[in-house]
């Protein structure tokens, strides 16, 4: 009997999975049935932005953390695949940083071109995947868009869900009284929403400078952001200012360990990800 | 064998089951083993406000649509329990209308002094609940604090998780490229945070009465309401406009079906809860 494989998630890793077994098939090899449940209503992980925050339009968790405005931050040529370049898909030669819209019709274009879409099972959420006592994996999926439940054995399976759509949220003294908005940067779309206010910028990764930088470029009044380790080595513009970690916020004002403080109207925590896994035991 | 029962969610229903079980118990019936999870660190359910909005300290959804400055929208004398009056409570006649931590401390009085908190396992999500072939249930659930996950059978499953805690979250044309602030009542904490803002507020039920009157009387610029069905049945304030329901926006501009339209810093989407229930089929 055929082997079967289970891969979870439709972004570029799961793709890549899809498009491998394609490739393996085309060149002769005997390749299992593949399956790939996606929990969004299309292809592209994170790459497939939405407006949405907290939960998709099923109720489930949502995926995205793609801000509306992202641009690449490594050059194109160092994100390039191997089997199917950006000349290939564009037609002429293009920039070295394109901005997400840019990157995820690339992304499309290859998997279009292998012709992978109809082993996707679109708007199904894997609920559960569970050791079976004869070997390999039962996984329970649920399709939201038929409202209906499958329960299926797996050889192997595929987890290819990402590890940056499950925000880690940390929490300082007087967050709970907070009389501004905290929001992590899963949760950000569009720096407008920051024109015109005090905003506090928690971490020093790509986030905490890009989500900053932009805020900063589309009007927001000051930025601060804090560090813990080591604060990010840029030259900031003058209402950029750099402090030592956050203490705690009393009202609306932030406390910083070098005994300095700022009135802030926006935390924006860009801490990073969970390894979150909710289908798994 | 003692039959066992399993209570999913500590809120104010999960916590009538234990206690009814406790009463049953000191009438002198033989009760089943009760065994209640809860994914929160505390009982309480909604009650037990949180600061954290879209996932919780676990990377799982958060439960709370509390916000800080909720009022009883009731009067006390129609939400009281037969056998723990506010009196016995307090020691002493409190108004009708209390505030949130009145409420949760009144809420929680009564299951101290039943002394029920020992069957509860906190941190606990349950993720998944099947039949047995045998009959009964068999729940898996994951003690997020000691990162361990135990599957147990039971006769009977109490679901008493609420349905206020999953968004219903509608898409309108141009939210996607709306240069403001979309949020659901789900994550509305602090109407602070709109002091200053044209805030537009869909929905006619209590959520939009309530949030839409805090923003008001935080300092929000102007509200504006608009309705499908009929608008709610009060006069507002001058800087309270009542429009019919929301075409769809551009830019920052709301677009009603009277041809009207508004430039708005945020929308509040008041619009009700799923039934959702992740940990069944």
């Amino acid at each position: 009997m055929k082997k079967r494989v289970c891969v979870i998630g439709a972004g570029p890793s799961g793709l890549a999975q899809l498009r491998a077994f394609q490739s393996a098939a085309e060149q002769g090899a005997d390749v299992p049935e593949v399956v790939c449940f996606e929990k969004q209503d299309d292809w592209g992980g994170l790459w497939n932005y939405t407006w949405r925050t907290g939960v998709d339009e099923h109720g489930n968790q949502c995926h995205g953390s793609m801000y509306r405005y992202l641009w690449s931050n490594g050059p194109k040529e160092g994100l390039e695949f191997a089997d199917y370049t950006f000349e290939e898909h564009f037609g002429k030669p293009i920039a070295s940083y394109p901005p997400r819209s840019v990157l995820f019709d690339y992304i499309k274009g290859r998997v279009e071109k292998a012709g992978v879409r109809g082993q996707i099972r679109f708007n199904t959420i894997v609920r559960d995947v569970r050791t079976l006592d004869g070997g390999g994996f039962e996984v329970t999926a649920r399709d939201e868009a038929a409202d209906s439940e499958v329960r299926e054995a797996f050889d192997h399976v595929v987890v290819a869900t990402g590890h940056f759509s499950v925000p880690n949220v940390p929490e300082y003294p007087g967050f709970e009284t907070f009389n501004g908005r905290i929001l992590h940067a899963h949760d950000f779309r569009a720096a407008r929403e920051f024109a015109g206010q005090d905003v506090l910028i928690l971490g020093t990764s790509y986030s905490a400078e890009d989500i900053g930088s932009q805020c900063w470029k589309y009007g927001a009044k000051s930025i601060t952001s804090c560090w813990r380790t080591a604060p990010m080595p840029y030259e900031w513009p003058d209402n950029w200012t750099v402090v030592p970690a956050l203490e705690g916020v009393e009202g609306r004002t932030a406390h910083f360990k070098d005994g300095t403080s700022k009135e802030v109207d926006a935390i924006v925590l860009c801490t990073g990800y969970l390894h979150h896994f909710a289908f798994l035991p």
